[in-house]
């Protein structure tokens, strides 16, 4: 079981994000914890807190968005609450299940294990700035912003792992790479290094400038709902380079030594500080632009 | 598994209520949707949303008091979700378990079927208005808030009348009688008679206005707690006067007839209207007290 909070002012913006997206959305990153245990999605509680005046064709979009995303999560309902309240606050519980013994956890990294993440780190978090600087709603449809408005939970990559117990731990990335990694090696007592150019940063990377930009992003960016995996070293053959057409790119190694460091493109060790979501601490967005 | 919102403002004052009860309580009222189902408490999921002012002495005492509920209702914590925002909210999920094919359901009334009701109904309405009246948190061990307060959820009568498969119907009265009866009835393709004399009232009756204004807390007060109970007239005997302490009374019967009657002192039969908690109606307060 798991469960999270999508509030509007923090995680979405009412009058910024279509309604249809957010309603994908809500489900969508609560699945995201599932399938990083390797879980298959069961049903979810919906518990949806409304002002009266969205409760016509904004709850309507917001349901056809959600409905969408529990037809192809294969997750459907199975109940909730709902109250008034002067702005949207939305809960999910998600519920999965997986054979005995199969659950992946945090805990379980040792150093010399590999990590790798799936897909691309970064995109999200550029398609959220892009949609704070818009005027309006967005446009759902926008290329740039599908992975911030229609992130899919890496459900077959984590069930593959786990079916075949390859992963000595998982997460998903939601709060970006530079807080996620941390918790993991927390939950595992180890450290880890990462180097950048191994990383599968989104962005374009033409010029400095842009490559700075795209690494920040891939490294301290959230809402990714991408999976951050360590493999014993002896199985890392057995890793293909896509599961169900997602791609899996190794970054880096756990080590006994605690700390992330991060190995610059000159080959240099340097610390990695956590600079992705951390809802009670106030200078985030100031440090990842300073970054950039 | 059940869910439900517990917001700052709506369900209860920052400024009022002691937070050691608003995390007893928060807790107690999620599990008692499971009492009304006659399941067992197994775990919950809290998610909170919390301003930094709050992270403090108040999350301290809100802890303790969310202990002792956890430990009293025997339902240890699994999980949850944390954010800042600029107002208290609290949601709960909890998650019960009773034997396959023993749960009880809103939807299996019959016609003739009895109705009880567990303790005494608007001694928690009666607390909400003390506490709302009040300057200041109010005091968390004053008798009269008892109930409104530290709310007990009827675990012992639920799983007692589930084991003996002697409901055909139960819920929770969270919403006031006047609202519950009428979501039972609409489950089960039902309706029903009750009767004002025999409303097991908690308030003072030396007066007719007294007896008014404790008929209509009793009708129409929300947050009780109580269990709603429908039972085969042929069973009505094997139905103790009190379980585990706790008073069961016969309030009136189940009708064929849809839509429910309130017999008044007089004998004649009225339409009951709700006038409990519905929080996308505005004018309840206004009409609870135009009843009193």
């Amino acid at each position: 079981m798991t469960c999270d909070w999508f509030l509007e002012g923090t995680h979405f913006l009412a009058d910024r994000h279509p309604p249809h997206a957010v309603g994908w959305k809500c489900l969508a990153r609560a699945v995201s914890d599932l399938a990083a245990m390797g879980a298959t999605p069961r049903c979810f509680l919906l518990s949806l807190a409304l002002p009266q005046e969205r409760t016509g064709a904004w709850l309507d979009e917001f349901l056809l968005g959600l409905r969408a995303a529990s037809h192809k999560l294969e997750c459907p309902a199975a109940g909730g609450d709902t109250t008034r309240r002067r702005e949207v606050l939305i809960h999910v519980t998600a519920v999965g299940e997986c054979r005995r013994g199969l659950a992946v956890l945090r805990s379980g990294a040792k150093p010399g294990d590999i990590i790798l993440v799936s897909g691309r780190l970064g995109q999200a978090e550029y398609g959220w700035r892009v949609v704070r600087k818009g005027r309006g709603l967005a446009e759902r449809r926008e290329p740039r912003l599908q992975k911030h408005l229609y992130p899919e939970p890496r459900l077959a990559v984590g069930a593959w792992l786990a079916e075949r117990a390859l992963a000595t731990a998982m997460m998903d990335l939601s709060d970006g790479l530079s807080s996620d990694l941390p918790k993991l090696c927390e939950s595992s007592g180890v450290g880890a290094r990462i180097e950048e150019k191994l990383l599968p940063v989104a962005g374009p990377v033409h010029s400095d400038a842009e490559k700075r930009g795209s690494l920040a992003l891939a490294l301290h960016g959230g809402d990714d709902y991408e999976l951050l995996i360590t493999v014993a070293r002896k199985n890392a053959a057995k890793i293909p380079p896509r599961i169900a057409g997602v791609r899996l790119t190794p970054i880096g190694e756990i080590t006994s030594e605690r700390g992330i460091a991060l190995v610059a493109g000159d080959g240099r060790p340097r610390e990695l500080f956590s600079l992705g979501w951390d809802p009670f601490r106030r200078r985030r967005g100031a440090l990842v632009r300073k970054q950039i």
